[in-house]
């Protein structure tokens, strides 16, 4: 029976079909041609060399193809890997839809939709109302199918939404724990924060940053759009309204050093840059003890200072 | 009709009763005494000097007296003054209770304790139940009294009780929203972390750091106290669950550099000083926010980077 | 035979017309009402305090207006000030235009719009021609007339248009020298860079932050109206010669936490960095060593990390 | 004639008695199983694999065993390594006990024991004199065994005693140089400053750091040993003695971000932080310098900002 | 034909006269000696190894040599290198040069010493005028050949000289722009700023430190040596002219923690640190960009934070 | 019966002979003169101001007179004044040495000259010895009379000799318990390493920075005195002992942002380093500590980064 890819122990006997996230051509030492080639499922990665590539292996076995792998599970510098047996494309009949071997949030499409929806309906502020409204319509898809990032934090498919879901639920408890906070500006902010990041990054699939993403970056790209969007409605750009939600979006990341352009100087854009670092936190944290055995620390997390978290005894 | 202290504006007419918070005997330039003075009532403070001071006035008006103020409010330096122009110890029938002319929680002593009481229930782990349980009741009334800093965050009158109430809140709706967190770690966490300050600081009136405030620190004074109640209780120091404790309350301040001796390395530690910054934050933002006409930006905050807040035209 | 305002010595009788350029009611010690004033010519500040003030002096004596000085010039904590002796608004036949009392860039707004437009003409790519060419004709006045800062560098009456057009000067001379650079791109940053100050500050006269220049700042203002630009010139906001523009301008402050969002990716961007650093520091030490004595040190410059500059013996 | 491991050039044959110090199983590229040891004897470690093991060498080659190992001293970059020709376990009659194998303090146990005592004897003050007692009687195997850290300074069996005692030193001829410290505070916070590192690492053999090292960590751990002690000694917590040997102890890091959770602010908190330093840079220093050839620099040490050190050509 | 070694693309056929620029003799992981080459011609360096050397062949093939190479170009870890079929050393007849092999600053010597001279000529003060003739005079052939560093910026033959010839033509420029500056005194900075590392760099083949340059430094050094010179020239050392030439040398990294002992308190110091780095930027940026193909980004460049830069499609 | 200026308590009546440090003429708010004062005896300074000050007073009351004070000691922010009742020039046969109202070294000056003496005589290496010895006969009375700083550590009248006696007593002992220091370099290295100090301050009374000193620096300066006796000596700037002795001098401050060019790269560099903040920090300490009341705290210390020391309840 198969298991997916990530649950194999070492010299289990691995028979999956996968899909090919990465593929590269090297040399080793001795001058010979393999490939080094991840494979995925929605489970996660597995790295593993192809020796001695031909030529036609190197036409075939590139990213994006689904194939039937079989090897044996190994490690190689603490990291698992396969050892190839024997590698094919997929054949008539066989899974060949590339969406069903990434990882997903774990909510399902339809629900993060309907979820947005119902906080976008709480916010009562007619201007920003209509301008999540619009920018929601505009890039509904991307919206929903994104990653929230390359690496790190909420880095799969739907994470985007699901971040921003995630966000806009601590927003809902806090401002009720909390009532002089405006409760639609948090919101609004909450649910466009890092809409830009559907400009900024290629799309779900090996994503990687545009030219626009790398040479502008997703503050600046949600900030045009905002721009643009009240250009369209006929928003006064220097009304007070227009310039607390653009602050709140622009100051999200709370410090200059982290790419905002100004510094939280509204209660609400304070607090929404602590939620997201909250929630970045139980995403980046949560993803590394789910792969750390009862009793020991985590691998070191980038996005948390290279700490290693420990997993007590007693959590399964 | 009397307003509070902090309610004058420039050149109205004061005549309130007062507690003297803090009496300095100065020499002016030219070589005469005054005492520079601090009155106190609920809403807060209001200096001013009492000029040409006689041996007998230091010796009458000094901390913690309370006293009738007559003058008119004016400001030196941007911030309000009152120039006294009479000054006398109250008498018998008027107000002689200290506890009346200061600062308060939000929230009634009797409630903060049997709030307090009811988050200490939900805490099922049972050595971290009898831990809390103790030591809130061994410091019961202090906890209750104490103001959590002596500036910055929650300087009242049962701040400290105030602010532990509140991370407990945060911490019971957070801990739904993300099921993978230890509720009951999390919560034993939030209302102990700050109870080393009963020991820190000198009390609620004109609190000062004690001795081993100023060479110890709350954080350190509060491990020790969970200590010796482990002790008596016969608990295991070298136990997964008192280690996980002692960890949670002692990273809470996140970082070396703000007086953690470990940085938080579970989940629930990160997380628990996450929470305390944001209450943290959210009652700096408020107090200053209160004091600020709309339409424009508050005194910097110091414990906010010194930054300035802005309050939106709408608000009241 | 009077002097200006700046060029008085300890004990000199002072006898000028000014603007005052603030005035402020404050409350001495002993609770009396006086006027903390700053009289301004084109040589720059000198400050005084009116003291016993009336009220009928506290309506007179406001900011803007232009009055009739006499006094002695003085000094507190060596800063200069002047012990008025006698002050009144000017009447009919004296001078009453504000702008010939204040501080103006060395080249007259003339030549400075001359020389700006033959920078512009010298851009020969379509695209960044053109919208620069339609972002100074919409802000054109407000361009000549604006500082480039409340404070520090180029903080006088067109010193917005002077400071760019110095680095359009320096632009062109190191594309000569280095032609690996695009001196196009160069010289469109260099003109563009700081326009958003015409939105992030008030004006040229007792220039303050703008709702939006505290909240949003300069570098997204700009950002802002190049997008609106090129959306009404129909100009693709992802063609690749758009993204440099936008990057070469957002990324101009070099640091992440010195404002801007992106680090500097391209040559130009980095160059356009660099340049602006030296006109600054060119700017800052040629004010201060002014005011200070052959032989002797110039007080600190904040904006060169509080350094103070020594003026060499020779120099005049 | 056997040279020890670490005395060994360049091809030199290798047959020596060692101790295995770790042993861990690993994949080829190609798929093959073999085992990555580490050799130790007193004069330090030399690494080398055991290609093609089998599952009989994988059970029998682990840490803790003495081994016969014969091969060729190489190098693999730039890092000594042997060659393995032969290995196999020690028989009957050959040597077996571990701590013949591992690196030790430059002074006998029992010298340190005995140094240490003298120490002691020193501390007038009663309080701290029993306080030191009672901790050193019930630590007394372990403190004199472990090492002061899992590498960097003073990582050998007894290099804790060892370091101690030469705090001890320090602080004798420091504190006649400058009589206004108080030699017994000082003395006695050099004799218990590190202690903790018996809670925090797990034993001289194969030191790794315990759970209550990582989470609450050895400055914390002594805290509690001296809180615990003074309880069971019915010493007031609250006096100054107490206060100030606990903060000389808990301030001996120098700095927050180094992990004391309160800075020095008794002059004897500030000198043992600095003899601390002083000491660990020498010992550092010294084993760098130790493996370097006259004239030529050390490898970076970590612990002293990654510094190298030249070694002077007359050096022996 | 043959190209040159870094035209090469991936398994074209090398076959290349090259200088062997580092050999190093080391150990496969099952122990057999090979030797890490790195061959070099003007255009740069390719890496390769020799597989199984003879003892022969590590006395033949070490640094200096130029030798007869074949084989086919690969990558290992993106990295080019060579796969060597054939090496041998050069014989009578062939190029037998190392400095045809290296590669030069794109400005011919002649030329770099005709146009440093002019340079010289300009400085119109007698004592710097001397200073820095007898200077140049004395480092005549050092100064022409030295790279400016032994990686990053100038790292080239003649690559010093470029690198202050460019500086001077910069100083020259802004002192035209901004009159204010003492021309002179810039200039003579300009030129001997760097020329301390005639003595902190062993030479222009196979650059490395001295041991005067590892424990001094370049900026003491260049500053000894116009100490010595102004006392065999009679020059006052504590005259305003010495004290401020040696200021702008010594200052001219601009930051302590760069390696400068005093930060500019000059104008010209603070002005000539600036030009110091937008020339070492440009040299940087140029020499990655120009290895990088239109449209994409540029490797990190370490001397510029670990940036990478951006190469727009329309360059060539 | 009088005591000396820093002995008075509040209301004591002064009546002193003390030297004028600082005069300085300022203006009241009110715009009259008074003279801002500063009186120094052998145990520090007590300042006070002498209202409506006539011309000839002006002209009287100057820096390095001696005068016959009478007043009332008060306090004014916290720091104690002196209000004068009376003030005069002395007369023939009243004190008349500046020296005599100066604080010293607690070593008398000839016991200074005498250890240093001994300390040079146990320098065995012959270059170091000599060039020592050439030094200290040089800048023989002015190394006896100089402070060691402005202000922070040993800011009295033979200080620098006092700082260096300690460090070479420091270097002595800590030399003997760790025998792998080259005792010669470290005493050589403790003896010169402030001796610029004589070239950087203008001298002991008044001490102010030269221009050499503010633009070169005492680090620079002494190397340049190490580089032009050796030049003398005819020894050879490239040999090791001259770059080690040059080293240990250059990287004293320990870190370049400290104004080192160099970081400590020979042990006896870094174990100077670590003496010479030991001493400094004493020194600093100890000043704090005398001035403050058993069971308080100092004030803040900028020197070692305002930290506040307490004084324990025992100490005299």
């Amino acid at each position: 029976m198969t298991s997916l890819l990530t649950q194999y122990q070492d010299n289990d006997v691995v028979d999956n079909f996968a899909l090919i996230t990465s593929a590269e051509v090297r040399l080793t030492k001795t001058g010979k041609n393999y490939i080094s080639l991840t494979f995925s499922d929605r489970s996660g990665d597995l790295p593993g060399n192809l020796w001695d590539a031909s030529q036609e292996q190197i036409n075939e076995f590139i990213q994006g193809k689904i194939v039937k792998l079989q090897g044996v599970r190994g490690a190689f510098k603490s990291q698992p890997q396969v050892q190839i047996t024997s590698l094919r494309l997929t054949q008539a009949g066989e899974p060949n839809n590339p969406a069903d071997f990434m990882a997903h949030a774990p909510v399902k499409t339809a629900d993060l939709d309907a979820q947005l929806n119902d906080y976008l309906l709480m916010i009562s502020q007619p201007t920003w109302n209509r301008l999540v409204r619009r920018l929601f319509k505009q890039y509904h898809d991307q919206f929903l199918q994104f990653p929230a990032a390359k690496k790190n934090h909420h880095a799969f498919n739907g994470g985007l939404a699901f971040h921003s879901l995630s966000i806009a639920q601590l927003a809902k408890s806090v401002s009720q724990q909390y009532p002089q906070l405006n409760a639609d500006l948090l919101l609004a902010g909450a649910l466009l924060h890092d809409l830009g990041k559907v400009i900024e990054l290629s799309g779900p699939i090996a994503t990687e940053y545009t030219l626009a993403g790398d040479l502008i970056g997703h503050i600046t790209l949600i900030d045009e759009q905002i721009v643009l969007a009240a250009n369209e409605l006929h928003f006064d750009l220097n009304s007070e309204e227009m310039i607390l939600l653009r602050h709140v979006v622009l100051a999200h990341h709370g410090l200059l050093e982290y790419g905002s352009p100004v510094r939280p100087m509204v209660m609400e854009a304070q607090v929404l840059n602590q939620l997201d670092n909250l929630d970045a936190s139980m995403q980046m944290m949560t993803g590394a003890i789910e792969k750390t055995a009862p009793g020991s620390f985590s691998t070191r997390i980038f996005g948390l200072d290279n700490r290693r978290f420990y997993k007590t005894e007693s959590e399964s």
